[in-house]
């Protein structure tokens, strides 16, 4: 915890120089047609401490689709709309299935059980939009991820936008699905015109990390001192991240890493050490659950060498 | 975190006076008739902390049928034999589902979500007894919990095990069914009678927060200053209770109270705050999803008040 | 079999009559709006023989949604297209489980299991569209019914398949999730649109009767003399309406009347005596299983009283 | 139907003859030891018409077990002693699933989907016995099929009823499954004792296709001139034949022969055409649904040629 910061910065550059002469890189997703094309030698790692001190290796200034990274920053953006009312359209379990099954959704009457699988982030993002324009929702996201990394280059690649709304049907499903259960208010086009949107936000570990900084910190971002959520809210965000934030990989991740994350299809990993730190980490090969295959071997590498865990020394 | 002694009795007591009076107190199990009669009006409350001081507040010393928390000293014990090939019999992963749903073993072949769901614990239990006679199983689990909790008085209730032998349908068409797929190695009746018998263990919230202690303290049992798994293997196993130690409400107990903890039909949880302290609640009124209803809230409490969450402060 | 006349217009009307005067008549299907406001009281009922005479009773003239009855036709058409390629898209098992269940899809990777059921249907739809405008081929389907029954009035019901394109969620969400899987070719909005109009046609009970009589004969049509599939596609698809043509209701309905049907959630049922009759009933009162409460029961009242049952005498 | 009878000999003996010379076979089931030796060669086809003319090919002489075929007599046996109670612990529609899935179990709350999957003959199997010494019941249902063939020499084959009590794991967590929900009034251990008993009972082609004659000629038995249920009880037996007499094949059996019928994994089916003949095919190689691979082809070709199928000329 009191680790200097030249030992930290070795770490983080020798874990990041290890991953990228690996040979197994995992299988860059290609459900998405736009995010095909990632290079899956590429491998970026940001840790920045509770004194803003930033570690950087690799790719650490390469912009990645955040994807399902953003479903962290609707559930903080929409409980700051709704309150605990969100829990009404969303539960808060792991799923106990793969990222996009529909057969829960059966089960339970269209209420997804946690806002991190797709169905229960569509239903955030619905709660999100409420009523406006798609255009002013997408607005706000991105102002939020652009104060919170105070950061205004952020922005979204409409080309993977666009990609995932010629060819989201799976999601498309999820959604007339809850629909069909009266759980989403908005159209569904507008619902996902919104969320597609948001998972195409484009960022870098390095901006991603300062994102983050708030569910580090009791809810308050230092970086602008000002409280984002209050540390209850920042505490059971981390919470949710942890049992549900890598799909049907949760457990493993718990297991391995020790830390509360949130994986996107894109490669990326946001991970959080409660009062030490936030983490960033990026490599587009995923593995047999849709998670980062070296993201997360870089990150038990990381907690085991600072001791970091959340569940013992 | 360094909290004053006085102070953490004040807290504990507290806390259980506020528990006793409480009107809403659960269900109490009914469907191991033994446990039906157990008496709803009962609460205790017991913290071990790192300096091994004791902070006990009502029932503390009534024993009660620890039931499902067996399954975490019977994971530990097997992992001590069987080491990470254990996992090829069991996942780790949340089960999303019901403690005894047997729709998942059908889709994953006869191998269990994980260790501590009905499925997981009996297959867990089956490497445990692996060609021994399960007279002698029994013997070397009750020894193993008197040894972890120094405490030779710790016995088993046989008219509990005895009423679960007589009624555990549901546990033996699990069994059954994985035996089905090969998933066990001893005759069913062998492992299905290890395990209703050390389900049957009867202890207080005293014995129960001394025998987990090593789970707090990176694998070392305080009391005998013997290591009794290592301190990766003490996080991982905290890591598979916080992602799936209270069934289908594991993420509203991670969420709402932040430690890893398992709980008992009994009436049981046993909560682990890393570093900091062991810690033993008993309500035998459950909730909806089978989970000690005053044990989840006396938890709650008193993870806020001592700011003993592992999401942070 | 070889009943005089009068005695079969005989036996009609006092079913007529008696399921007129019933009390219990099930629920009118409120999910598509438009179908909410049919007359509970409404029944019609209509045999042709093998001779073409009409036996008639009831509200036999008044047209109603046939809906899924629709799919016995589209099937037919999608056949003399497609052939048996057909089955590479569509099972022909029961489903066991509710008309519009999404689970099976997934387990089965977006294959429906049969034609019957709404998922099988609209990739039946799929097929018969196959590149051409909607409009044209809701026209051919159209245009084959009115050549089936000898009947150019035969239309379909704009307000009823208007309803639907607001309000039909579901089958959005069925469409989308099989074109994830790569099940159908068109764009889900034409399909559906296709789907939904043929499901909106309007029809009498006589009607109807007249458009099934060439399943009753060996795939000849005795109005034209035409034969619109050969004997052994005739049987096949009466083979396919009894083993599925009720939804999760098709065992009740082979087990009580013994003929093959096709019911919709319009109230109607197209029942098939092979070698003597074509049959058509409508009350638009539904049981539990989505499937018309007095048409089943009056279709048990005849085939006992006529000997009809293709399961013996 | 009036086929003179040297052209039923010929027809049988045909097909007989094509059948023993394909290449094809199917795959001998494995999951019962004592039936994994059958001699894939086989075959046999023994057809009995209305007037009580056989025509046999192949080895129709030769005994085989009929394991599940025994779930259309213990049907018809447990009617006779509950009449329509009976229906309150077993369903009457197509499981859509495999013959030994217990998930529907668990949707369902342990009341099988219809009598001929192993869940639901287990349920009727309990029946018959109900509070009877397994060995009674056991020596009731053969009796049974004894005077039904009126043929003493039919029996039990011991080894395959021992091997299945040895090895069945997968029926024994249906049986302590559905006991869990109260479905079997009987221990387990008496009313599996009974199933797997009767399940070994040993027959030939020519012995099931006397058995079976009452199906065909609305409840008679010809050879004895006595009732054996009413004729509406063989029409709904015949029923759920149609719809569920082949597992999660039943739907293709019934597009491609066309007739009720009841497959065993030993090989054998049984057919009834109602009103015509009695027919029982067997031949050891199974096809991916489990039934019989060149039974089903033999029954296709002969209700082809036959003009027998229930659907139509």
């Amino acid at each position: 915890m009191s680790l200097d910061v030249p030992d930290l910065d070795r770490v983080v550059r020798e874990i990041a120089d290890e991953m990228r002469a690996r040979p197994d890189r995992g299988e860059v997703a290609t459900y998405i047609p736009e995010l095909a094309g990632a290079d899956a030698r590429a491998f970026g790692l940001v840790v920045i401490d509770a004194e803003g001190r930033i570690a950087a290796g690799g790719d650490s200034d390469e912009p990645f689709s955040i994807q399902s990274i953003s479903k962290v920053f609707t559930l903080t953006l929409a409980l700051g709309m709704a309150g605990d009312r969100l829990w009404r359209r969303v539960g808060r379990e792991p799923s106990g299935s793969p990222f996009n099954s529909i057969v829960q959704l059966e089960r339970e009457r269209g209420i997804p059980r946690n806002p991190f699988i797709n169905a229960g982030a569509i239903a955030v993002t619905d709660l999100i939009l409420s009523g406006h324009q798609p255009r002013e929702a997408i607005g706000e996201i991105l102002r939020f991820m652009q104060f919170l990394a105070q950061d205004s280059s952020i922005a979204i690649d409409e080309a993977v936008a666009a990609s995932e709304l010629r060819t989201g049907f799976r999601n498309m499903a999820l959604a007339h699905y809850m629909k069909s259960f009266g759980v989403l208010d908005n159209p569904v086009d507008f619902t996902l015109g919104v969320y597609f949107h948001h998972c195409a936000i484009s960022m870098s570990c390095r901006q991603l990390a300062q994102a983050g900084r708030f569910l580090a910190h009791s809810g308050r971002n230092p970086l602008t001192g000002l409280s984002v959520v209050s540390p209850e809210r920042a505490r059971r965000i981390n919470a949710v991240m942890l049992t549900c934030g890598h799909y049907d990989g949760s457990g493993e991740f718990a297991y391995r890493v020790g830390l509360p994350g949130k994986s996107g299809v894109g490669g990326g990993i946001l991970a959080i050490a409660p009062g030490k730190a936030s983490i960033a980490v990026w490599s587009p090969g995923l593995d047999a659950s849709g998670n980062s295959h070296l993201g997360r071997i870089a990150l038990e590498m990381l907690t085991k060498r600072l001791g970091w865990s959340i569940f013992g020394a």
